[in-house]
């Protein structure tokens, strides 16, 4: 089920580096991404902003764009060199995947980048050149709302996790955990896969699909956690508040789910392990372990299982679902 | 339905200071409070332990003695005098209510003590002298587990929180904050009353009674009670994790509420706020208020509501339950 | 040397309650105070700012009034009731103390008020009533700066800190841990005392006086007081961080002291301990123990021991100053 | 003087993976590293302790070995693969420098692995296989003491480091931080380099050598630094707190220095932040910036920077010294 041989392809993803939310109301998503939780504003339009958190150095981790409905624009992978763009869309091509080609400057910030519509039906962009953006790591005399450092991780469901999973692991990416089936008919319900050496980059999860489950932010403690529900709660935005906070027991992450204005989920996360060893052993937990989700046995709730976000097409419109192979829901769900 | 006109009654109440539960298996009992939650040991015999926190300096504030059926033995008040006693014990004559004298040392480390059956039916002690025990409180190298600071509070279902608020009302406690049913027929369905200066030494909530709802223990912040979370689900018994952690609207505190092995409840408790100055307001909240609760918006399950501790009568046996006054549950519930 | 009976006047002092600090620059103390530490304003004119912190339900527990050269205004004490008010003018006019009325309003948000100039020389000011004032406690999302919770103590360097302790003994205050040098000619060298059940109220130091050492405030945990040196430092005013963070062996309190623009050192304060048990029993220390000052051992900087407020006349211009009658300083010193 | 071209050397170093303290009293290193800072015991014999940290999930991170003198036996680096041993040895070679090689087993639980005397000096080992040992990451019900996670870096004392740099980006390290002295002559003071994409795996600062200044352990959070504090202090030993706790303005961690009982220096680190961007640009400080060291201005003792661990010769005994290069000291010392 698992090969865990890695692939070494000729190109070098470094990390999850940004998302693009169309959001339909780009006042109430400002509100609840900077007002409320505190992002950091690197540039705004009439139609985008373009936001940042305090650790990050770059033009921007997370794009809000209006739009008539909501949806995932694109999701961004760094890759080491821009060299590795052409290996990139030559690996595209060869799989019969839309490519297309942003020239330097067409996205805000960003340097020349390929956008793809990739097997799996997502938009996803790999890019090299970002402009800096000033680190606001220690101007905590600025710091507001749940402290956001970093963006850490996509979240996605996909009908077929198993090819997922094999796709993924042909770009070069290693996994740190995974969700199985029972056997004897054993089947991979959920994978958590990075480049970068934390737990992961992108997880896979069984559901109907493409669709973007969360977006996971990096927090740098408990408290901005908690704090971020005190302070959602005290505006009256509690109902945002999804699932948790809590600790999960896969990554070991103590985490919290929020909804925005569009329904796109965040993920503030922290507090997970280094997995950057040469000999990492992909930890295995069963879709019915009650201590998977919430390593304290909290159920999480059915809109966590079932509602994602639609991810856009590069040719207009949204990408059509396939629903999910596994029937399976954890049992540990409200 | 609140008069906040304080009395002054010829005795003085100090604080909730010890509750007596009754468990089946005491050793099973020793392994949740002493190993895992990390309650400190004054002394044990053959049928009971007496247990503290770090940062008591008394003998105990918390027994468990063996028993067949899990019940309260009884709950304790500290008073401020040996001849408070004799006042309280003419007190509840006059109310026509069983009391009982304990002589020095028939509980252990206690002085003199008064026993009532008290006019809601709680079995209560009225003592003044214990025998100090080492405090343990800057013995941070002996801190284990949950970080148990000290006894907080009682929180017990009554079936008519009104007269049981007038009852403590004469007792010398205030309130501090109330959950009202919504106009026009404002009834009083909870209320949160104390002598020491923070939120409470005693809740009285809505329900069949009298019962224990649970015995509330301080922690000093809130990475003590996510740890206590932590261990007990590392330790496969993330089953007694019944609700929360979270953060009450009511008090403002953060809290987890854990089931001991004989279903007795206990709160792991922190930062509420003072309470001692003479103008003091009590705060409102109605039952349907989703954030008093918890006020990040989560639903209490339906067990917190129903289930509760039954209560040793003077004479033996258990006390009768009598239904609660008010039908209404709080909407917030899973 | 402690006379542990405790007296029982006839007037009730509830608790330190504000204090006033003359400040030569009012826009460079708001700005430490309100924009750096996140103090909230209840109201101001062209000479003063009245301040509260979050958890504080009246008009102010700090006053920084414009004045000439830096000294403390007044200390105010807050009392169960009006008539408190006479007996204290009654015992203050036994005393020979200067004593002066203050009409309600006066002070703003105030009502009437007694000031003394108090047998130790510090300008004392009693109260009962206070405007109330919006508390924000739960208004997590408007928290900024260091978390500011309320008032907690004033910390008074005095020449003679047995008469100190004996005059506030009559006031009815119970000391909870003192100082002392070493025997054979043990003296008291330093003494906490409180009216409110915590560690203290007023704490009174072996030094030239009267002079105020510290105003001591209350926040929630370890973290705001890491976030107060981490905003300070992140807005060049390092310089202010005198003493600390670090855990205090008396009072087992969480701790830093910071300098205001003109010199008025405060503390933010945390995790201290319940005291209000009849039977509580003073805790010793030697002026020699390495964990008294800092329970890690380390050493207070000699600015801390020197350097203090000077103090107001009811009759205008300063307090003279006398000297400290001990000339041992405690060993743990840079 | 600093050359930020990448160096891509024909072997993988992975990270920072042991270190062999040589220890005077293997008891009273127990004490210290075991029961006081709760490191795990994965191995012992008669003469020495091999431990890990509860998210370290292979045989050792740390190795406390019986010896006549304290000192260094070696510190160790991980690589991707057995083959980058051989390439190691031929690049040791044609450096000149001693290599030995010891057999798998040789060191308990290590496989074959690569002893140089490399030519700064110090003995430095490499390895790729080592035996797993249980991760201890979720059995939170075993946590003790600091809760010391994993090991992060080494920081060393050299005569020259600039030459020092130069030899480690030959190794293939990258720069995060460094301190210069002022213009006109500008100086690499230190430099603090990484293979795992954190801050550092070993920092190098000017001061004579080859000598271990410390190795950093990383802790989770804030709270375990303070309670390694609480703890040591609690057991009569605040002695061996050097320096801290505080945050760095270089590499913005939160920290503290400890001596164990031979002398030689921990640091309990964490919270720094992600290096893994292809284009990250090394932060400049100077060497009098007050913020450099401890970011709230706070001076370290003298002890902190001149004193540190010899280090063993593969041929026995220690290394010789070299003087500093730099007489400079960075002004925020006590």
């Amino acid at each position: 089920m698992l090969d865990t041989r890695w692939a070494c392809p000729p190109f070098d993803i470094v990390r999850a580096a940004h998302a693009e939310l169309l959001v339909t109301d780009l006042e109430r998503a400002r509100e609840f991404y900077v007002d409320l939780l505190g992002f950091v504003v690197t540039e705004e339009d009439a139609g985008a902003l373009y936001l940042r958190g305090y650790e990050e150095r770059l033009h921007h981790s997370l794009v809000l764009r209006r739009a008539r409905e909501p949806a995932v624009g694109h999701l961004a992978f760094r890759v080491a060199d821009e060299a590795d763009l052409e290996h990139l869309a030559a690996f595209f091509r060869s799989e019969g995947c839309p490519v297309r080609w942003l020239e330097a400057g067409e996205e805000p910030g960003q340097g020349r980048a390929l956008r793809v519509q990739d097997p799996l039906g997502f938009p996803v962009e790999f890019f090299h050149a970002m402009e800096p953006a000033e680190r606001l790591l220690q101007r905590f005399d600025r710091y507001v709302g749940a402290h956001i450092m970093r963006i850490d991780h996509f979240n996605l469901h996909v009908p077929d996790v198993q090819s997922a999973y094999d796709y993924y692991k042909r770009l070069g990416f290693r996994c740190s955990e995974y969700t199985a089936t029972d056997p004897p008919d054993e089947r991979l319900w959920a994978a958590w896969m990075y480049r970068k050496p934390n737990v992961h980059d992108v997880a896979l999860m069984n559901g109907a699909g493409p669709r973007l489950h969360h977006v996971g932010f990096w927090v740098g403690d408990t408290h901005s956690v908690l704090r971020a529900c005190d302070i959602l709660a005290a505006a009256n935005r509690a109902d945002v508040i999804e699932r948790g906070p809590g600790r999960h027991g896969l990554s070991n992450a103590f985490f919290v789910y929020l909804r925005d204005p569009d329904g796109h989920r965040i993920e503030l996360y922290t507090s997970d392990y280094y997995t950057g060893d040469p000999d990492f052993e992909p930890i295995r937990w069963s879709v019915n372990d009650p201590r998977r989700g919430t390593f304290w046995g909290h159920a999480a709730p059915v809109s966590w299982f079932e509602e994602s976000s639609r991810v856009a097409s590069l040719e207009g419109g949204l990408m059509d679902l396939r629903p999910a192979l596994l029937n399976q829901r954890p049992q540990t769900v409200t």
